[in-house]
């Protein structure tokens, strides 16, 4: 899922958006309720109206972003209170204005509220922060609002503690949800212990369910993720990467900015399809960077959700096909390879 | 035309552009000179391959960015050398570099070089100026490689002086042509100098030949000008305003920013068919704006542009159809209607 942070997935059009071949997008509910707030939304019709996106939205509570970007934050066992980064105005989220909120957006898949355990944290404490985000997994599914093609997703956390998570899965099933995220990831632990967490917490949930691994991740983190069994993502890297001369490439990562591209005539990755690779050159491409220019940013960025775009899109199909082990050596071997070099 | 300074129409692909009905943009010599430089981009296969833009370009000779942006610069009686805005590096201009260099870029319209007068000059000031700019207009002439497909235009100057422009005009025909362009004007004098400047210049220009008014302007100014016989313009105003949340609108200019839209569920311009009135609500682009978010820049540059183009092409029609002067009026009258009260 491409990131649209503030109703919009940066530098894009949402037509942009679908042509890469995303068919879900996912909102900032932290975000959206300072600014322009969920009561302006919905009284505009909703979000999909709003940003014109009419596909499928998924929404994160907004815990998160409270913890990480938010002002004088006070967690207590019914919610949140904090003060806006924006112009320091106070505000209170519990998971019943959790649901409210997103409810008001319109979201397509609704997420609880959690507290996101923070990295490192010793077991007694990521038990604490565990247990409490199930109190309010259960306080959120209370008070969702259930309608015929909306979905509400639980979020295991537990940190990196194998008994941790195994309860933290075991209580969201008997609440029941739709789906089942997998947080607390990608907070500064690394790919080895975050693989690890996966290995002993993908097995635990469902498999009639999706599974969704929270704000992941580069492209390897993927591929390895999936083939851990997870089935969803979200990461601003594609964008964010964008907006700052780095591209992903089926040869690697490549930062754009380096002066060897300055006079390169050739396409970014000569196998994309995607119309930054149709009709620029990386003397191009790097000249808008090295100049500032909003161009710049709109076509790695497009570039990059394309390549996301096609490498989940390979992967599906060789989930499907059965060479997905394949697939994967494949994929290890071409990016260590120096990037480019072709 | 719009202005694509660095090789980009800051925040639009050349698909957008080539949408609003543009057939031409301005490419600045000064910028493209410096970076990436005008023999990188030759190496590359010209300026139209390189931003990916096959339609017609016309480039500036950059006289007009060294005046107003470079460090240190000294003119004499064959050129200006300067020192670069970006890194300091040392240059130099003289009409047969400018021939050269716009002749890399592959410019389907090369203007000669000149030195755009200051606003406010003496007399004297304005001939000695006027007079150095004809004879590197002569020298231009001199050193352009002529080819079928391919013009050059002069420069009149002699600021607000009937007489210098006059002087001006005379000595650019004697040299001959494809096109003439006014200079040395929107620089500081007003919208009635500039007109009464008009006034006495354009009557004493070819009629066979494009009359382009460099740098202008504001809605008003084209009408006004075109009535006087104008045939081509260029500015950044449709551009730079969409980047700071500046509309213009068939019921005047419209700051989006301005907290009244923030609610507001129509379109910008109900009678205007970009996307962006097309798509999103005031609201919407109150909050990108607010948000400083890229497609903010984006949405507001495509409707400025759409909007230019359309207001070219009634003024087109109107002539043709005989009835400009009608135009003219309910253009100003709608102008000064209070904006958007409908």
């Amino acid at each position: 899922m491409p990131v649209g942070t503030a109703a919009t997935v940066k530098a894009m059009s949402p037509d942009a958006v679908a042509a890469t071949g995303a068919e879900i997008i996912l909102g900032n509910t932290y975000h959206l309720m300072l600014r322009p707030t969920a009561e302006r939304i919905a009284q505009l019709g909703g979000l999909h109206k709003f940003m014109n996106w009419p596909w499928p939205i998924l929404t994160d509570s907004g815990g998160y972003q409270v913890m990480s970007l938010a002002k004088l934050r006070r967690i207590d066992a019914d919610g949140v209170t904090f003060q806006s980064h924006i112009d320091g105005s106070r505000h209170r989220l519990t998971p019943a204005r959790a649901m409210e909120i997103q409810g008001m957006l319109g979201s397509d898949i609704t997420m609880v509220l959690d507290e996101c355990t923070a990295f490192p944290a010793t077991e007694e404490a990521a038990a604490a922060s565990m247990r409490l985000s199930m109190r309010w997994a259960l306080s959120s599914k209370e008070a969702f609002k259930a309608s015929a093609g909306y979905a509400l997703f639980g979020i295991v956390q537990g940190g990196i503690y194998p008994e941790l998570r195994a309860e933290s899965v075991r209580t969201l099933v008997d609440i029941g949800f739709d789906g089942y995220a997998i947080g607390g990831l990608a907070v500064g632990e690394g790919q080895d212990l975050m693989l690890s967490t996966l290995d002993f917490t993908v097995p635990l949930m469902p498999t009639e369910q999706p599974r969704y691994l929270m704000g992941v991740g580069k492209p390897s983190d993927l591929v390895e993720a999936v083939s851990r069994g997870v089935d969803m993502f979200d990461c601003v890297l594609p964008t964010r990467s964008g907006r700052n001369g780095q591209a992903f490439t089926r040869r690697g990562t490549v930062n754009i900015r380096n002066a060897r591209h300055a006079d390169d005539p050739r396409p970014l990755d000569r196998r994309c399809a995607c119309p930054t690779c149709g009709h620029y050159s990386r003397a191009y491409l790097h000249h808008l960077t090295k100049s500032r220019e909003i161009l710049g940013a709109m076509l790695l960025t497009w570039h990059n959700l394309q390549y996301y775009q096609d490498l989940t899109a390979m992967m599906r199909t060789a989930i499907l096909g059965g060479t997905f082990s394949q697939f994967r050596r494949a994929f290890m071997e071409q990016e260590t390879e120096e990037p480019l070099l072709s």
